[in-house]
């Protein structure tokens, strides 16, 4: 089958590969739409991510919406033909974190378009791939490609704001506004935050937010910010959602959020410690939260976009073909102007 | 001052009344606007509501938006010239329940328009009244009296939402599209819940939740009523609200729940014992949930209706003058016509 | 191998019966001590249980601790010589229930011992018997075999306290002092809950209950049972655990539970419905929940018993041969006399 | 009456002081017990504690047992001659967090023996002091005065152990093993957490630990630090208390927590930030969160203690007149010996 294979840094090439096999439990897809994160640039950029080095050439992609094309004899949930979101994260599902409902935790999960697994784990830049028959959740007729392949970018969000516990009728911040702070953003703001405010330092980006439906656009550097959010909230914000990964985000977040309330981090920083004010976290109780990726939320996104309740098409910049793979990636490392680009297969 | 005061069933007369007098940490108010709900159609029909028989003639009303008048010397978070929606329930403030954040629980709570209390305690169907200065939540400027006299059925519905847990992202069904039961309704679909169904016996009140913006209304006499529920949702609703007292429709829950899920019961029943299915409880291992009045929900209704997440105007069908407020109640008794009759004082 | 084969009601025959087959992630156990319930009364006496009817006979038995005598080539987290608590109830591992921590609601579970499943799936009376690795709970060398048995009536405990919110410095009935509500009882007296009381009929059970260390045992029938509790609690019991399943206990729990308490219905009622006062759930918004089985439960029951915490062993009356299965089963159907009886296969 | 006065720094005087008068909704109280804190340490010390500057001289003591010398003619919860623990933090009941269940976080809270306010606000180092009447909670007969001023700092661990969610069954770590942190080890012990590990360095009070009751007490600078944890847990605690204040104690914790995991603050800190691994509270999903002194925890402590779940008499190392205030307080100084030391007005 034709993949884009990614041979070290800045070097993907379109080439000939091996097709995957059919195991029990398994379900074969056609890659139909497939977007590029964050994560897949650092591959592309390194050759790596993190800790996470590849021993051999591998296939990115991890966003994506799939045909199924056949599925093992064992295999009742899906049939061929049908339309599918894909969970990229199989999780082992016998594990004390996959029992009790933490499947994000699970050690043994075993990720798409990723170098964390030896051998790394080819991902759905290519015609076809491989995945356990509970990683496919069933799109609706009228969503299309694009929408599909949203899903995973929009589950971490919907992890996020669950993990802050419940935000509706709640004072929320978003402090990044890239592609997952404003899905964030636009999740809490579907979910009955009120105000759902957000920050960053470009200016194009608190445009964007506002032409989603934000209510608020805060400019960081603004010196008069205290007194705006003073304005929106006395005491604070109820929760904030450090989407952005910059450290100085982070402890405006503890000047920010009220008594009691929550921060989220959700935007990745770098390994090296952060100062946070401890002493405010514990005489003002707050409450600090990591949230990684996602746990079961696929189904629920797929709801909540086919019922128009979350909007994720203007999300969507461009959709590239296969063979221009190099091109997307060079176009979606541009933040400024790319919420989300997308490759079809 | 000129007050619509309740002497015994159907008998309340427009008369002259005592003023209250204003105390430390109280404050007067002018009463504005006065929504009628059924306890008030209780209260006129018999005299008395269930257990609470008033001892001498008092004054109905608990849904009120007022004017602050004056402030006793010792009250700093209103002043004169404010107008506020009122919370009627004045919890003692220092009992367990109190601490713990359960105020509705506190069994000191003296009520608005109420014999709960003996002697009973006088209502907003007048021109003045006084209450506890936190009490008082401001109304911005921009929301009008008839709005802010909705706070407390829409607190009624808020806390029935917060006692199921988090509604965002479930599958919600409302039985008994009344006015408390679309406002919960309506409630759920702002804080995410898909899809929102409702279901009444009555077809004018399935139309006018179609129209209020709830995804579907079902007939639950309707002889395909399950596989109607079936193309919702495979398993069942996550979050039932049974708001109609019937029995028959908290039976029908019990059998629309999915394994696993909440009913809250938030409709008035008889105090008569209601046979349910316990062992389905059991080994389903449904909730079900008791709710009552509301806790210290005002500032987020106010906050969540400002901002348009929750439209309350709808709700409201006419408004009468105190002089009339025996045609409003009359008026107000004929459910098939009326959400929400209102009395301007 | 040799095992005691269910045929019908009253009909167990001790014969020699196919040995299972070992197939991928799987684990092969000698059965090395059975503990009898309720459910196993059920089948032999009847030859089904409630809607369980089996098609062919069976081996019944799902308390049980085993030893790995040999595991399937994929299988890492157990190995042969190994001494194992059994999880009974297998999940699927991929369905919403199981990815979202209910795997009790799993409707694919296939339980050890039950004819729930068709055909039925035999238990652990009987030689040896085949379970997926992540049925099995490693036990410490210094719990015995007996002690092992109980940790699937501990797990069923230990969930409905887990159902219950948290127990610790709370006021808890128990009704019924039964094993399972006996093991309620002292879990949640480990658990910090205080006082922690039970009540049942029986007067011999109440005298076990306080030689168990439950701080008060109570009379149902006892005239003055309102005074009685009114000096343990002034306003009721935070939780109650329904566990005698009996109609007049559970009508009573709504009147010894406090506003904003909890009902947790563990024992087993029949299928017809039952009258609860659900005016009373309302306006004092008791939370009433239904508890089965249990979830990943059985290594913290195994932390709690291994560490002292909760002692099992108070509860063993008798341990039979697998040869005198029947002879067991009739002395486990005593319960005036008998807390668990166990067979030594 | 007499009173030890708080002058400035290292200037404690026993002398004659005005009595405190009796207003509407407050109680007399004759100061039997009184424990020596931390804060009062500080005080005693610099003549302030952190930015709370007195301005003029006042009274220490804020953990005691009083009794009631007279009650205003409004009370009805207490009355002459009962014995009461105090909850010194007086909240004022009405804002948003007392209404929702925050006291501890409530703005307008007045503390007893404290700079907080201004003027300060007298504690209970006198003969008498004067509280609002919910601030007093019953003792039973058979608990000591000693033990009933304990109740506040029982209450500060007990509080703890709630923000860290249900510890029952859990595997819990306490960093710093001085007065709080042993009594949150000894509550989660008593609430069925195990194992219970603390650590600290000093070898004495990992002595004390154990004699206590709690399972292990770690030397943190132990070079097989991470061997010992892991075979107590593979994966880390399920919960940390850091009750250290030190920065290295809650670095290490970020390491000893297992993915999932909770860190409660709850030593006090300086206010210089502190670095700490925010990716890895992302990627682990950790929940770090502070505890600010304590909600209405008085009755169930005093609940916990009387039924002798929790054992707060070996805490009390020496009693001191109140003519031996200032020796009272040096003696307490000196932290390797002392776990409480107590002032008998």
């Amino acid at each position: 089958m034709k993949a884009a294979v990614l041979h070290g840094a800045r070097d993907i090439r379109i080439e000939s590969y091996r097709q995957p096999e059919l195991h029990p439990g398994m379900v074969m897809l056609r890659s139909r739409r497939v977007g590029i994160c964050g994560t897949d640039l650092h591959y592309y950029d390194h050759g790596y991510n993190a800790t996470f080095v590849p021993d051999r050439p591998f296939i990115l992609g991890h966003e994506l919406t799939g045909e199924v094309i056949a599925v093992a004899p064992d295999v009742q949930v899906v049939k061929a033909g049908q339309r599918v979101a894909v969970n990229p994260a199989r999780s082992c599902g016998f594990c004390d974190y996959c029992k009790g409902g933490q499947i994000n935790l699970c050690r043994k999960t075993i990720m798409l378009g990723s170098a964390s697994t030896k051998p790394p784990t080819d991902g759905a830049l290519a015609e076809f791939l491989v995945v356990r028959a509970d990683q496919c959740h069933l799109l609706p007729d009228d969503m299309d490609d694009g929408a599909g392949a949203m899903m995973e970018p929009l589950s971490v969000a919907l992890h996020a704001v669950k993990r802050a516990g419940t935000v509706s009728g709640k004072r929320v911040l978003v402090t990044g506004a890239g592609t997952i702070g404003l899905l964030v953003a636009m999740t809490a703001r579907a979910f009955g935050a009120v105000p759902v405010a957000v920050s960053d330092l470009i200016s194009a980006r608190r445009v964007k937010a506002i032409e989603l439906g934000v209510d608020v656009a805060l400019d960081p550097t603004a010196h008069d910010l205290r007194d705006q959010v003073r304005e929106l909230t006395d005491l604070g914000f109820d929760m904030v959602f450090e989407a952005s990964g910059a450290p100085a985000a982070l402890r405006a977040a503890f000047d920010l959020v009220r008594p009691g309330g929550t921060i989220v981090q959700i935007g990745t920083v770098g390994t090296a410690d952060i100062p946070i004010p401890v002493n405010q976290l514990m005489v003002r109780e707050i409450n600090f939260r990591g949230s990684m990726r996602y746990g079961d939320t696929f189904d629920e996104a797929i709801r909540l976009v086919a019922a128009g309740r979350v909007k994720v098409q203007p999300f969507i910049n461009h959709v590239f073909d296969l063979d221009d793979s190099v091109k997307a990636l060079q176009f979606a490392a541009d933040r400024s102007v790319a919420l989300k680009v997308q490759i079809q297969p």
